[in-house]
Order: C-alpha cells, then sequence, then structure tokens
C-alpha cells in the first residue's frame, strides 16, 4: 500500500472561496427508485445544503468510485453521512454500522502498528461482504473473503469542514475540552 | 445476509420538507423506444405526479439498481407501480405479475420462520428467471436457477408515502377497519 | 418464454393526455458520427415531430435495451422506422430489412404454432448475425448462431398511435376495407 | 458480411430541413483532458461550426460507436476530420493517417474484386492495432492480429454534404473536371 | 509502438479563437464524494478558471480516459494538475509523485535512446501498481506487473498555453535564460 503523504488532502478542505464562484450550480440527484434529477441551486452552501436535505431521505449524488472514497482520519466521527445519502445506527450486536443504498456497512478499525519490524497507520473503513450482483471490479479481498468498501477514513490531512456534521464536531470538541 | 434494522428507513419517509426544496427540478425520463427526455417541474409534488403520468405509458427514470429496489415490507401491497413504469396484472395462473421494460415479474412470498433453530423475517420479492441478454451482475442464485430481481419489500421500516398508490393504501385501511 | 397477457401495453397507447404535460421537454439526441445534443421541444407532440424528422438522418435517441424493443404485434407493419433512427428497404434477394446505426436487420416471422401438443403465438421480429464488437450480453441463441434483435412485435396489446406511420396505417386501413 | 443496400445512406444526406428545426440545440463535449461541457447553440448550422472550431483542438461529441463510424464510399476523401476531433497527417513513411484522441490510425484500401467467383465492393478504412487497455469489444480480427476500426467508408451512398470538408471537395472537383 | 508524429498536437494550442466560441458554456463537474453537478460559465477563459479553482480541491471534469490522458513532452514540468483535480507532491523517499482522485501516481523518466540499433523518444509518464478494484481494461503490462497510467508526456507537439501552470512555465523561463 502506498503511504498516503501528511497533508495531502489539506487544500482540498473548505471554507470555500466565494469570490469566483459562479451564480448556478445544477446538482444531479438519485433517489431510491432510482430516480434522476437535477436541481439548481444558487451557490456551493446552498448546494451542500440540498445535499443533506435530499441525502437524509437517501438521494445521492453521482457514484461511489470503486475502492470506496478516501477521507481525512480525522473526520472518522464527524463525517456527515446524510451527504451521500447514508444513514448511521447501531445494529442489535451493538455494532457502528451505515445503512447506503438498500446495503448495510460495518466499522472496522485497523489500529496503529509502530513496532521496529512494521508500521502501519490507523485506519477506519466501512465496508460489507460482497453480493452476486455486485460488479466484480468493487470487490476486493481474497476469492474466500470477498468485500466492498464505502468509504475508508485514513491520512494526516485536515477534516474537510464542508463535509462533516456540526452536531458531531461540536461534540467531539465538548468531550476534548470537558 | 444482514438482517434489516428496524425504522432504517422511517427517516426517508415523506411528507417532503418543502422550506427548503428548490423551485425547479429537472426529471430525467427514459420512454419505452430507449428514448431520453428531461422534463422540467415545479418541485416534488410535482414531480411525483409527472413521474406516474409517463410512467403509466411505460416511461422510467434512471435505473434499477443490480439486486433491485429495497422498500419497507408495508408498502409490498401498496406500492405505486407507475413510479417505476411498471404495471400490476393477474396473469393466466392467477399469479400476482408486474410489467417492466418488457419484461413480467411474478411475486413471491417468503413466510417468516420463527423458531428456536432459525429465525427469518417476512419478504415480498418480484423476480423473473434470468436472460442470456442480462448483464451478468444481474443474475443472482444458483447456475442452474438464474434470477433477476425487481424489488424486494422487507423490514419495519414506516411505508413512504410519496411512494404509495393513494386508491390502494384507502382499500387497505377500509380492509383492516371494517 | 414469459406469454404476454392480453392487453398489457393497452395503457401506454396515445392520445397523451395533454393536461398534465410540463411545458418544455428536453430531448437528447446522438447523430451518426456520434454526435451528442439535446434539442428544447413544447410537448410531446412536437418531441414525436423531431423525433422523427432527425430519425430520417439516422440520429437516435437513448439506447435499444439489452434484448431489443418489444412492441404489440398489431404495429408489426405500421411501425414508424424513423422514430429510432432506422430505415426500411428491400434487400436484393427481396427480404424485407431495416438499416439501423451502420446495420442491417432483417424480418423474420414466426407463426403461430395452435395444435394440441404445442400453442406459440405468432411474432415478427428485426435481428442480425452478432459480430465480434457486439457487446457478450447483446449476443441472443446457441455459440454457433449468435444473433442480435433490434425488434420483437408480439402480444394482443393495442397499436400505440404515436408511434406509427400514419400513412401505413391508411394503406392496411385501405387494404382491409376495399 | 451483409452487403450494404445502394442508395441506403442518401436520406440522411443536407441539406437539413430547417422548417422544423428547434431553435436552441445544446452541444454536448468532451475536451482532450477528459472534460465535460455543454455549449449551447441556435441551429444545426451553428452545431456543425462549433463541432469543427472545437473539433480542430481535440474536442468530441459522444463516443465513436463499437465497430467505428461507417460513410458513404464517396466520402472517403473529402470527410471532414475536425467533425469528430480528428486530424489527417502523413507519417513518416508516406502513409496516410488519422490521429484521433491520443491514437493514430491508418488507411488501409481494400480494392473492388470484381470476378465470376467472388464480387467485393471497394471499401476504404481507418484503423490501428488494438491495446491491452482497449475494451475486448472493440477488438477486431484473429487473436493475433487484433485491430480497432475508427471509420469505415462503404457503399454507393451519396456524400453527406454537411460532414464534409468544402476545400477538400473544391479540391476533388477540379481534380476531376481540368 | 507508433510513434507520434512531430507536431501533431500543435493545432490544438492555445490561445482559443474568441470569435465563434458560444455565450454560455455548462462545465460538468464530479466532486470528491462522488457529486455530480454542472455550472455555467461564459466563455472558455472562465471555464478553465473554474476547472482550476474547483481542481484544486479535488474536482473533476469528466473521466480520465483508458490507457490515460497524453500531452506534449514539453509540457512534462509546466502541466496544471489542477485542471484535472490533481495535486503534486514529493514523497517521503524524495520521489515527485501527484494524487488524483485517492490514488498516488509516481513520476517514471523513460530517457531517449539513439542508437544504431535502437531509436526510442523521451517519455514522462505518471503511472501507479494496478489495484484490484481497477477495471480490468485500465490495466497494462505484463500480469506480474500490472499498472495504471494517468498521463504520458512524449512528442515534439508545441505546449498547449490554457493548460500549463503560469508560475512554472515563468519558473522554467527563468531557469532557461539566466
Amino acid at each position: 500500500m502506498t503511504a498516503v503523504p501528511r497533508n495531502k488532502t489539506q487544500n482540498y478542505a473548505t471554507p470555500y472561496p466565494q469570490e469566483h464562484t459562479e451564480p448556478m450550480i445544477e446538482l444531479h440527484l438519485t433517489g431510491i427508485l432510482g430516480t434522476k434529477i437535477t436541481v439548481h441551486v444558487k451557490d456551493e452552501d446552498e448546494m451542500l445544503r440540498v445535499m443533506r436535505q435530499y441525502g437524509r431521505r437517501g438521494w445521492t449524488s453521482g457514484e461511489i468510485p470503486a475502492g470506496g472514497l478516501i477521507l481525512p482520519l480525522s473526520m472518522a466521527d464527524t463525517f456527515d453521512w446524510s451527504l451521500i445519502g447514508a444513514r448511521e445506527f447501531t445494529n442489535s450486536e451493538g455494532e457502528k454500522s451505515v445503512y447506503h443504498k438498500g446495503q448495510v456497512y460495518k466499522r472496522r478499525e485497523l489500529e496503529e502498528v509502530d513496532t521496529k519490524k512494521l508500521k502501519l497507520p490507523r485506519i477506519v473503513k466501512y465496508s460489507r461482504g460482497a453480493r452476486p450482483t455486485d460488479p466484480e471490479h468493487l470487490k476486493e479481498g481474497e476469492e474466500s473473503v470477498r468485500y466492498v468498501t464505502l468509504i475508508t477514513f485514513r491520512g494526516n490531512g485536515r477534516a474537510l469542514e464542508a463535509f462533516q456534521n456540526p452536531e458531531k464536531v461540536a461534540e467531539q470538541q465538548q468531550n476534548q475540552n470537558p
């Protein structure tokens, strides 16, 4: 695995520079019946608000890329799932899970390894077992244990503010500064 | 199979919050000749009305995802098929069937199993035998019995009001409160 | 093969209910060089007129679905081929053929079989031999005789008036009422 | 191979009937970095002018269909390559070639065969050797000599005026009427 | 490998002729969550500015074609990576690298070979090892060493001014004229 260089995602962070943003953006969305629509928003703030609003009812924009999304590790607990039409819940065994487009993904945490022999960074990912109807190139892992990844949180990049859930951020800060 | 957690689809339900909805939505549709068009509607109410109007003549919006749609079990008898360009009928053997984009899907009911050994929830699905021209990743089941699923009704989620057929809902309520 | 129930396609027929039709429709077209354009039309009547006008020069809208289009048998002699950018002709052996996107499809008629042992409905289809560049899932038939279907006319559905060629309909009626 | 009937492409020819053409057309283009844009033009004349203008800088509209484009043989020397974002040149061995989306296609001429035993029409095509990154269904020929076709000029159809290079047409006419 | 003829990409160069450019262009973009939007710009200058502005935050327009982008060798050190949503960095081993859509591509330089036996031009490319989730047709090389190419700089074409980073061009010129 190629190591992700420190701060690489930093420049992708918000706040968005508004001075050059175009007055109209068309946002393309897909509903839970497969319905395809386009909505017109006036700027990126409104785009994010509409993504959240529709996302809470399962609408998505575009496709999750093969191999899953990649975001900085610092967002593992504050990512706003509604932006991708997903929804967090805790399953009956108490495992943190996410519901996205009819599928359930479970949280897995790969702890940091820092020995003389091996150095591996901490990674948090949400994945599920592969299904027969998954396209072949989405399936990862060995033949006996195939899985599909929704999102991987890794690397030292700064959190992308626009993609965070403000309530979770506040909660996190309160926990850190009691 | 991963169990679907109770109430998971609840938040996707209508009524739609109108306060943030954009004034114009473009709905993308495909006709029975493959024709691709976009129609402009003023809000989600009009979007659903236009989907039903076109859907009754076989128009669809977007694609049915691989593995089929997933809706709460409580909608198995009240789903409005016109929203996906489909049409219910009873075949010559008296089986409940749905006609969608040139194909016939039959209703199958998997009853609840609740014994000490095995617990399986009730599921209603509409599926058909696989055809040679079906893309490989749509086909489910063993090599000898391959099939394609249009829709699965499962889980304890609340019915999504906007996707129901009002006449069927009324009929259902009348049967329950005679 | 699943039998197509009587009258199943009936509801897809014109005339189109105009009362709910949106004032603007965008029609997406592909030219014979692969060119992609979108044209704006004011209603479905204009949409069909523009589809015919462009279709006579080989433009198409959307894709022919895998397995080919399916229309009622009653349209086998009156379908307006310009709606899908196709063109009828009789080849040098006197066979009815259709030219569509660089390929020639020949008409095949499967006559009705109605014996004690076997009941098969009459079917008219336009197909061609498969080519190496056809995507695998479009190819039907045995390994030795692979073919690709453009359109199948089958079932007792009523003719879809909007998709017929008025001249052919008039000709047909004149032949039936001499 | 199915013979291409005489005059089959004749009806696709220009001049375009202007009376029914819509006032606005959106042309969808892809740049050499993969960039996707849509430009608005007022009619088909402007569409063709914009296609040439962008095409000279490598922009394309839509995709070349699998198996390549098919145009009448009479256009083999007058086709305007800018319409598909391509560019003619003569390589260092003096072979007529075309540069299209990062690939070089060479001209091959299959002369007419007209003997008692065999009748084959004259064909001009531009093709290149297949590459590992070509999708499987684009590759033609035997396992040992796989190739990809950009365009085939064949059949007796009349030249499509709108797709010709006016300078080449003038040059051709001067050569024929000295 | 087919040699790229001298100056072949020359005509694709800027400055863009403004006289025929349409007043409105719609630019289609994809965000790092997969989000699909369309923004309206008034001309190609604004299009490039918006591509850079969004690209710095990881937005891309369209897809990298299979086999990767191809640009003239003269741009290997001055290409503006923000135009494709990529970002340059030097990894911990001091290797020049590029970050694009969650993947890291390393710079490889194939020096010119000019002996009696063999003539190979200088090539600069950015590639990475193939991953299981890469679609098969993107993978190049032998079974044991599969890789995916983002971009290849090769051939004697003139640099495309519009796609360069002005700061790097200035820096390069300063180095050449001290």
